[in-house]
């Protein structure tokens, strides 16, 4: 049986500026009962996004999160009760449960999970993140062998993914972000060619030294000033991967664009794309067992951030936004199924 | 025996803000001779661009015009001189011959011309701005029957091919201009779908009226805020065709990019990208052919305006990059070939 109460946070207040806790409310409902083709799901992992973020400025790939509501964030959860669906409980799912303990779905809304090694990795290196890495670079980005390929929030969920795949590709990798520590890191565990740190006062200078032969493919999670630097370097046909823009996301006022659209696009003749994983879910299935493979084989080192309680989830969102983590952030719920294997400790790993 | 003099337009002065006469200087000088693999060739027609403006800010896909030299530009010249070369005196022949009465260019770098129809017809819509059109149009945008097609500088050489390939492609057309004589034009004459004036206080709402089903394909020949006010009416996996900038081009200080850029790339899933007609040469005589095809049949308008006389031609420019132009504008410097057919009389024509 389902615990009988379901702790939740709620959106209270949408942020106007910077995301505080007080824009949060932690509340304790009952846990819902499943109706026909529904299931009750019991939230295990909440992953943590700078998506989550950019969901409470406005209507984007999907609906805005209104005060008064469940948080919304992606989960992997625990079937716990369902009805007249061909789920059985103990199967774990995807889904979009939200800052929750228990959430009732629509058993068309879940995504059951063949769970491979640990189950952290399905929210990071195997999960939308990882996902999203891989679609984005391989698909729109698409470095060829001795390519530059830059990635900014390079030590971010996604962008470690990025650097990583395209080193694997044979493309030399220089990554972006904000802090010497997390630099040093890509450069001496994750094996990326070079780091630039988007605070230094001369940092287009810097990345035009990091990328001698000029940049073939960026990746961008961030937009605003920094990929307004990579620009100018970017070389005749050269491919822009929208994936984010997350300098813009924890703020009430948006920065211009970034000078040299689209004057440098037309000179240059490069491509900017935006793209959303969620497009692709037909060619998750294949993507995710090419990763689990590189995973395996010690080709992609697992980055990731466990943070225990769902009380902490405020906390970690808003350290997200700030640029505090390293990998792929997320929140521990509740505990594994007995007897799956975990390795998901509530600690930071390589 | 070519005439002994050769009458020149020079750069005086680098603009640093509008492009004024004052910037320009008229001289004469000796026409020069054939060396090695050479050709005297003299100006019939000088092809007046926006891009003309731009060579003057900084390299861009071609060194930056510098003060001093003889002023850049595409022409339509006749051989009248060669030495060792495969091309006979007589020949038609598009090439960059700049502002000037006679050039000495080497042999591979002009394009025989096939004589179709009136020569003026070669610097417009089977010239460089209908290929861009052509190759912008359907290579990049590649829009779709019923999809909504936007296009800039809609009265303009290139911009005036876009909305009329666009519709015998099927799709809905609406056109940009700053002028309300033009729009008129546009709808009367080259049946555009409706026309948006940028100059309009509510130009997103008046566009966004003309637009009732989104806009799938963007075909940007202006940049800045036309450019902003478009990118939130884009629909899913819209097509931004990056085809030049001219509102930033006449000026010192360019305007910041667009907001919305990265975002609502990302939000949307749309594809900018630029290109340079130039890149595509080996493709022109098929797109060329398939143009004068659809001149000849009537579904192609040719819209050009010829302006008596290479001390026009600094005029002509500065009112070009004001707006003032409809069509293809290009100076006639000298004769056509006795013999040849020749429609491009000094007037604007529909």
């Amino acid at each position: 049986m389902p615990n009988p109460t379901n702790r939740q946070i709620l959106l209270a207040e949408r942020p106007e500026g910077r995301l505080e806790a007080r824009h949060f409310r932690s509340v304790v409902a009952p846990v819902g009962e499943a109706g026909p083709g529904e299931l009750v799901c019991r939230t295990i992992l909440l992953s943590i996004d700078p998506a989550n973020r950019a969901w409470m400025q406005a209507a984007t790939y999907r609906a805005q999160v209104e005060a008064g509501q469940v948080m919304s964030g992606f989960t992997l959860a625990e079937v716990v009760g369902e009805k007249g669906t061909q789920i059985p409980p103990g199967t774990i799912v995807a889904c979009e449960a939200g800052w929750q303990e228990y959430a009732v779905i629509p058993a068309d809304r879940v995504r059951p999970i063949e769970v491979r090694g640990p189950l952290t990795h399905h929210l990071s290196v195997l999960g939308i993140t990882g996902l999203t890495a891989h679609f984005g670079l391989l698909g729109i980005g698409r470095p060829r062998k001795g390519e530059t390929v830059v990635v900014s929030a390079a030590a971010g969920a996604t962008g470690n993914v990025v650097g990583q795949l395209a080193r694997v590709h044979g493309a030399r990798v220089i990554g972006i972000t904000g802090s010497d520590d997390k630099n040093r890191m890509l450069e001496r565990d994750l094996r990326f060619d070079g780091t630039v740190n988007h605070r230094s006062a001369t940092l287009r200078k810097d990345l035009a030294a990091r990328c001698p032969n000029g940049i073939d493919v960026y990746f961008d999670n961030v937009g605003g000033r920094v990929l307004e630097a990579v620009l100018p370097l970017m070389n005749l046909h050269g491919r822009v991967v929208c994936c984010g823009a997350v300098s813009q996301y924890d703020t009430g006022s948006p920065a211009p664009g970034p000078s040299g659209v689209p004057g440098l696009l037309v000179v240059k003749r490069l491509r900017m794309e935006g793209f959303i994983v969620l497009d692709s879910v037909a060619e998750w299935p294949r993507a995710e067992a090419e990763l689990a493979a590189r995973v395996a084989s010690g080709e992609l080192k697992v980055l990731e951030e466990v943070i225990d309680g769902l009380e902490s989830a405020p906390g970690a969102l808003i350290g997200l936004l700030a640029g505090d983590n390293v990998g792929k952030r997320m929140v521990r719920v509740g505990p594994d199924p007995v007897g799956r294997p975990s390795g998901d400790r509530p600690q930071k790993r390589l």
